[in-house]
């Protein structure tokens, strides 16, 4: 029995050739243009694909939260990994004095109150911590501005005592504000080159700078190959989604990911129900596509609303097709979200479900 | 040290007094207007709170999917479920089957197909299912319409070995087209006529129709005071959220559930970012209020952009509070999905954490 009979829906399946193929691109961009690759493991969550980025060259890896890292250091796939975030609060530098017991640990900082929580726990344990410095290059989420503010923090945190400066780091994510793919170039451009600048500037004033790293693998055709980036961070690479279809990089045969689901409903000509709502496609909004995920069998049909537990398909005039009962696979809108959904995702190897993979860095908010 | 010190953050924090008041208020209004009360329990997922529900006088409970019946019963708290949704292909058939071995289970049936195989499992296995049609009185989702087609498809199901008409229901989820509270008040009273209509046009036709089954917070106290209806199935209001305030039916101290977060960053005078983004709050839009959520401490800013692991804050001019460290309750605007995003809760009691209550029923897609 093929996968699309067995499994039960919703679920997530990957089908292994295009994963491989991601991965293996990506790592061979890297390679081409000399960059350090350090992926972001909160798309996929599994010790698998850990592994199978490891493999293909990866020098390390990045997390948001501790709880992410502690899951994969547990299962015995991570042993160096950035966290791209503030670690803020008593229990979590708890944490993470923990974890750099066992894994190499390095850590977003983007302000003095939170660069002096670590110096001061850091000191107290007699443990010096590598921090990088989030840069703002537009997104305008956390980060310090690039250019003198920068500056300004980096000879504050040269100065804290169990902290070593061991770099800049920055998510360009604000490349989604594109409307075409030459807008896109021009501001990951952009970033790219405030993260060089800002780097040069740190070194001309004394401060080391050995990493200079960038990540979003919308930006990552573009960011990585400004001169002097040392790091990339992609994550959503390695399945892809209807996001990632924006201006033609990417096509359907580029998406390893999609939700199997069931149509359970067809209660007019043009309405038919699927089994895949909001807790199981999430809400993110599409991004150059209409819908809530991208029907593979039925390209015209438009996931028009979801509710948790329904996915309300609106069909065009005359479409054949999606009976109840019958099998449809999507691609969703923002694939990371999608993933922390579900416990596990099902790998498809010659049209047979070959393995299970336990997503094990699921919910760790913390 | 109180709950807000000694929880890591995000976390889901219970409000004991409010809950139980929640819960208490829409049992005695049940009561007052003689509907019987099957709570659903999508919104909370938990053993406890289906146990202070059953408490309360709830009759019977309500579940979007098989997997959320089959942990609830497993923790011995469910012996009565009505399925709110179409069982469709044969993985869930099995199941159902099973689970009608241990439990009174019905299941909501909108289509001839649907039913037909329903009723050709059970015959076989010489069983007999109970039924509701699902009755669609203008969320425009699944369900057949209401009056001559409904009569049409209960006609078939009377018909079908293994299956017996055990009434009808609806979602009446459209009330939240209402842009004021008496233009809610009309879309539920007219979903609720329009139950009772059909309900009297099978009655009419010589087949029986027990219970006229309405669901639906917003709506919970407008359409089951249509007589007729015969009980509600009501989910949020054991926490309520940011569309609860609506109309001013419910204000902040009727939100027992909150975000417990922590401001990791303020990158600027009029910015700070929160540890909840989109994979703690949900994307759910907000309906009647800006943003992303509800600050209690800080209700003049607004959650204005949310990525997985961020919240972006904006904050008015002049604003002081939310410095690095911080700790705030959000309030968010669907409660049902952040519930299914974190694997527990945390009841506060007289300001401290008095009991943690594992989320069984999280992540149960199928």
């Amino acid at each position: 029995m093929g996968y699309r009979d067995e499994l039960d829906t919703p679920c997530l399946v990957v089908h292994e050739s295009i994963l491989r193929r991601n991965v293996e691109e990506m790592a061979a961009f890297a390679r081409e243009h000399g960059v350090a690759m350090r992926p972001h493991l909160k798309t996929h969550k599994t010790a698998e694909i850990t592994r199978m980025q490891r493999e293909a060259g990866a020098i390390g890896f990045t997390c948001a939260k501790l709880g992410e890292a502690e899951a994969l250091a547990d299962a015995g796939v991570l042993d160096d990994v950035l966290l791209a975030y503030q670690i803020v609060g008593e229990q979590k530098i708890r944490r993470l004095l923990a974890l750099m017991d066992r894994i190499k640990v390095t850590v977003a900082v983007d302000g003095v109150e939170g660069a002096a929580a670590l110096s001061a726990a850091c000191r107290d344990a007699g443990k010096t911590l590598d921090v990088r410095l989030e840069i703002n290059t537009g997104l305008d989420r956390a980060g310090v501005l690039p250019g003198e503010p920068a500056l300004a923090l980096a000879r504050e945190v040269m100065q804290m005592p169990g902290l070593r400066l061991a770099g800049i780091m920055t998510h360009e994510g604000h490349v989604a504000k594109a409307t075409n793919a030459d807008e896109l170039a021009e501001i990951a451009t952009a970033a790219g080159k405030a993260m060089v600048e800002t780097a040069d500037l740190l070194r001309s004033n004394g401060i080391p700078v050995d990493v200079v790293s960038v990540g979003s693998t919308p930006a990552s055709w573009y960011t990585p190959t400004v001169p002097g980036i040392t790091e990339m961070r992609p994550g959503t690479y390695v399945f892809n989604d209807n996001s990632a279809f924006r201006f033609g990089r990417i096509g359907v045969d580029g998406c390893s990911l999609r939700i199997l689901a069931t149509v359970i409903s067809r209660p007019a000509p043009d309405r038919a129900v699927i089994d895949a709502g909001s807790k199981t496609l999430a809400m993110d909004p599409p991004q150059g596509r209409k819908g809530h995920g991208y029907i593979v069998e039925y390209p015209d049909a438009v996931i028009a609303r979801l509710s948790e537990e329904h996915g309300v398909v609106l069909l065009p005039p005359g479409m054949q097709g999606m009976e109840v009962g019958e099998r449809v696979e999507v691609i969703p809108n923002h694939v990371c979200p999608t993933i922390n959904l579900q416990d596990e995702m099902f790998l498809v190897r010659d049209g047979e479900v070959a393995e299970t993979w336990p997503i094990i860095a699921r919910g760790k908010v913390r």
